[in-house]
């Protein structure tokens, strides 16, 4: 599977008074993650915004299995689960320092076209890129 | 169902330059709703934490049906759609200035010890007024 | 002087570790002090940007002077200092439930005209609304 | 001087609807500034609150000079104008990909004993790394 990895150091605006990160900042790392995998693989998302194309998420399940804390060093870990026509489905899980899984995620967004508000069909230079690597792996 | 109604006026803050609200920004309006359904019910988070008990978030599952606009009055719709033992399901639905429902979420929480960190039944004083006020309903 | 008043609740995502509401977050207070007070005063922010025109700050200056806790319902004052040409100096003043304060804030915003990004004098609509109010207190 | 720098990816969670970095957000950027550049030079944050430390903000003055845009790389530099005592003045510069400075900032902190909530002198493991850095420039 064509897998991206990127570290985030956990900061003070992540946090909240219980000493954690905030149930809601997650949905930040899943967008560096996702970001960050599309870049490895040779396309920004700001280029598929250049290009018209815009991806709102239409849907988000996250399990949160073990708190991360303040100045941690997490992993976060995204691979594209399927892109089929207008959806893409993205899955982060991210790991602390020590290795383990602490949380784990399903991001689906769509394709749209910025002017017309349309669904449209995934880039071909996006899912070329990201056939070719499921292909090497 | 006891349900808890609570309006929200959407800031620049929340919105990102799709021109709508980042989709991250939905867990704190959950939030919101859960904290003021409590409150309604005649009891408050704040008090929770004062018994010696936290209420870290073990999974979310989220749908964005419609995106949601800077400075729309957004309805958030809360409901507890159950508690057993030290697990609790809210439900959130999220509806625009038009009445049309534009988000859609499912929030589980668990009744954590504070000092041991291990799971406990949810307080009494929570289960009860919800228990009442689901039989008046 | 011409004031607004907004009361706001600190939510869980406002605080930080330290267990108050982390520094970043004011400028949403203020954000939300301004919005309300230009409402108050007959006209929104999103007319302002219907009409072509985009507010950018261009200063901010804090003073911090009691920490505000979670759940607090905190008090947003807010007043126009001047509007001189394309620039409006606003100050906010934030109360705590037992009336202290706790903190305060100048933030200076300039008019833009959205599409030549050219500075503006600020629209006589909104100066209008200003200056009757201010000659009426 | 003793300086720190730090590059940071501008996020979409970081943007508002102006399509540009929400005003409120550079207070993180000015966080990871200093986090990193008391790391560089030998210690952590994280340490310092182990110590029984925390350093609440007092007060911030900043000027945004250009906007920062998504997806941009940006330079956060940071120097410790003076540690006088309980207080220390934190100097932030942020520069764009083309080297343009776009955001400055101060930002002034106490030294505070978690318990006691009284001032205390910075400590000397810090002022002495900055103290010995300063005089290597």
């Amino acid at each position: 599977m064509v897998k991206g990895k990127f570290e985030y150091r956990v900061r003070y605006a992540d946090t909240d008074q219980a000493g954690i990160v905030y149930y809601g900042n997650y949905a930040k790392f899943y967008e560096i993650g996702r970001t960050e995998f599309i870049r490895e693989y040779g396309m920004t998302y700001k280029e598929l915004e250049d290009m018209g194309i815009i991806m709102p998420v239409v849907s988000m399940n996250v399990k949160y299995i073990k708190p991360v804390l303040y100045d941690e060093l997490i992993s976060i870990e995204t691979s594209v689960e399927k892109i089929t026509g207008a959806r893409a489905v993205f899955h982060s899980d991210i790991f602390n320092s020590d290795g383990e899984l602490v949380n784990s995620a399903d991001v689906t967004l769509t394709f749209i076209d910025r002017k017309t508000r349309r669904l449209v069909r995934a880039p071909e230079e996006l899912t070329r890129v990201i056939d070719v690597n499921m292909k090497d792996n």
